[in-house]
């Protein structure tokens, strides 16, 4: 399925989702997913990169859209395949539009246990904490945490 | 994870589910599936078999009882490893309680054309229609249109 540019916009308008519509799609198809990577220009060596994304096969690219119109921030890119995925970075849209979201409306799985860790991981850099080598080793272990949730899913899901 | 019956029950009526948020859940993790089967018991030396089906880790087990609950029929199994699926079968429940929930909350993504086809089948099975042969055949139609569907988002989650 390919989609013109306008026809992807009509449709964004079209769909309507409710708060509690996006808490149950999350519950099931998103992740709050956070990387640790070594960077040589970065003061501490390392660069922290948190991420929230929904993805979906490209016959609902549609529902990220219409995520993106939501929440007022993000990008909808190519996944891998015919995969599409919805994707927030960055501290400012995570801690304000995403963050405030998922506490406001509580997810029901054990992806809230997951949305804690990563909520806590972007408190920490809001506050400049992951500029500090302790920082780095605080937001480490709180991503060791979740992974192991996320590489449990992922033996799950195939 | 294993949960007592008693701590099962408990979180089962600890969550309150809401109807947009099972819309969105099922968007994601929900699956409408009919199989015909070769059956020397049956009149038409077929039997059809329809199902609704959600699947979790059995960590997310409480959301399965949840649905049961909400729903008021269904049974919650081990699938296969360490899933558990929520499932009804029986022409009864699926007519009477699935079909018009997810005909008053319209799903949002693709799986709601996969819905309409299990909708239009199990419409024809309350009418008798899987007890003659053109009607065994037309349901395979319908079936067929839906597995390659299906058979897509398998390719996509794997």
């Amino acid at each position: 399925m390919r989609l013109k540019s306008s026809e992807t916009k009509r449709l964004e308008f079209d769909m309507d989702l409710e708060a509690q519509w996006i808490v149950g799609f999350v519950d099931g198809e998103g992740c709050f997913h956070v990387s640790v990577n070594r960077h040589k220009e970065m003061t501490q060596g390392y660069q922290v990169l948190p991420e929230f994304t929904v993805v979906q096969h490209e016959r609902d690219v549609q529902v990220l859209y219409a995520l993106k119109a939501y929440f007022g921030c993000g990008v909808v890119r190519k996944n891998h395949g015919d995969r599409m995925a919805y994707r927030v970075r960055g501290i400012e849209h995570l801690t304000e539009r995403i963050i405030p979201f998922f506490e406001k409306h509580k997810l029901k799985t054990k992806k809230g246990v997951e949305f804690q860790k990563f909520r806590k991981i972007l408190l920490k850099m809001k506050n400049g904490v992951h500029l500090t080598p302790e920082g780095i080793e605080e937001i480490r272990d709180l991503k060791n945490q979740m992974n192991r949730l996320q590489y449990q899913r992922e033996l799950v899901s195939n």
